[in-house]
């Protein structure tokens, strides 16, 4: 008998690890507007690292935050960010003027969205400056961001992470496609969702599509694909994560990289970077996303607590559970 | 520790089990001329019959075959069946006239198709006779057909079979809507894909929409999602089942009628069909499918072997395979 899903409730981890076991994360720290079939809201803290940030610190702390903002993002997000275990030292303010600024109104399938506004404001400048006391990190988050700044931070690192995961975008393929493709070169884990993926192979069948991928330069691939779940490729292995189905999909807004904070963070507290542990990996990082969605912003990523988490993978491992007899 | 996903290896089942572990398969025997990107074939066996048969006969026999053929349906292929286990008692020939023919073209996506002729020929006057022979079936697979045809064949078995399951498309909800809702009361499992489980129950969220159906009569739903997988509600319950992440898809014709024939097969093949089993079962019936697809009609379930569908089956068991601990 083989048993394809295994749970173990296991005890504490030793707190020794976890404080040397630390994530940068770079990204966008920004207000968004939203509108979906379901409400509207004019304001709300969002952004990449944000995002990333509160998904990652249910797992592993410190959280190293690498962003800017402007003088008008509150200083109570900065806070409540701060008392879970993010540090900001490399959280640029730059007095006088305003942080990044999305709006956005998604259409019924949740799937796609036009972006009604950028300003960039704050972004338009930033040139990301690792702190030293960030020296040393064993994991890196690159949120989708300008590629220039993501090879950036790479090469200020004097030790190369143990692991480095980047999102990206389409408008990065179209605007920054030199950029984007040098860093392929220089990252382990790319995520990205189905239609980027068949823009970057320009290959319809996403197997294909990571074959080509895979020879860029990740070793690993994740393919995003939303409410269908996501697909782990490397070598020649694939795995298949379910996206848990929800009733409503509130406000999918940073659910992307609610998922690249859960994924990072749950291999930074296990140590452990095989295929195998990638696979649990993309199921924490689905659970994340999963509550993301439920609310507008990052607000369900700040109520829920640890046995919410544990009670929302025990639902993902129902939710593939079956039992095979090969005669 | 707990087990998702078990993997047995068990001895031979006992042979007069299967002797009256019977199926009965109601659906059409048909050409079909298909169009795909990988290329164009102007005539081969179809119909979702054919199908069912091919595939559920490679776990259970006999299959009792209800349709209705032309005269020149090949004779090459009824001896074909005959020698797989499969019944053609209720399979009717009409001299001098011709099989039912449909033409098709696909889109680059494979989810989507163009219908370019529909022939009914013998179709349009088939009026599905049960031979007393096939009395006693405790499973019914109902092929995508007119709801009306679906009834009548329920309506002439003396004893209600333990399984009933239906599959059905669009196109009926459009133009036989008050049959279609009748024989969804009559039914167990009610197979259909996410665009018809949207239109039937006039909701975008598949979670609300299997709540809908499932309130319609059917004690069971799966909603086939194509290369995403499929869907299993029953009650509160899901199953999240994956689509192998094929590199080609050459030709999806019959892909969820052999789904069908894998599910149905397994299920009457083991006597069980609990919830948890039906699991299995979906992963048999996506094991089905992904050799559908490989090649132009039902060929491809014609040359595979058990050796084939235990490797696929493994394949798939690999492609959900995590363990998870929680802290």
């Amino acid at each position: 008998m083989f048993s394809a899903v295994k749970k173990k409730f296991i005890s504490n981890i030793n707190p020794a690890k976890i404080l040397f076991m630390s994530v940068i994360a770079l990204g966008t720290m920004a207000f968004d507007a939203i509108e979906t079939p379901f409400g509207k809201i004019d304001k709300i803290v969002g952004g990449s690292a944000t995002y990333v940030a509160y998904a990652a610190s249910h797992l592993i702390t410190p959280v190293q935050q690498i962003s800017i903002v402007g003088a008008d993002f509150p200083e109570e997000e900065m806070n409540e960010l701060k008392s879970r275990g993010v540090q900001l030292d490399g959280v640029e303010i730059v007095p006088g003027k305003k942080s990044f600024f999305w709006s956005g109104k998604y259409h019924m399938d949740m799937n796609t969205r036009d972006t009604l506004i950028t300003d960039l404001n704050v972004l338009a400048d930033f040139n990301p400056k690792v702190p030293d006391s960030y020296q040393g990190a064993e994991f890196l988050m690159l949120g989708n961001l300008m590629p220039g700044l993501q090879i950036s931070v790479i090469q200020q690192l004097k030790t190369r992470p143990k692991l480095i995961v980047l999102d990206t975008m389409n408008f990065w393929m179209d605007a920054a496609l030199e950029d984007l493709m040098k860093v392929l070169t220089m990252i382990d884990v790319l995520l990205i969702n189905d239609t980027e993926a068949r823009q970057l192979s320009s290959e319809f069948s996403l197997v294909k599509a990571a074959k080509k991928i895979l020879e860029m330069g990740p070793k690993y691939l994740i393919i995003k694909k939303g409410e269908h779940g996501a697909l782990l490729f490397h070598d020649n292995h694939v795995f298949f994560a379910p996206a848990l189905p929800l009733e409503d999909v509130f406000d999918p807004t940073g659910a992307g990289d609610s998922f690249a904070g859960g994924f990072i963070g749950h291999l930074a507290k296990t140590k452990n970077i095989s295929f195998e542990n990638m696979k649990t990996a993309i199921i924490v990082g689905s659970a994340m996303a999963s509550f993301c969605v439920e609310k507008f912003g990052p607000q369900r990523l700040k109520e829920i607590t640890r046995h919410d988490i544990d009670v929302r993978l025990e639902e993902f491992v129902q939710l593939v559970n079956f039992d095979i007899d090969i005669v």
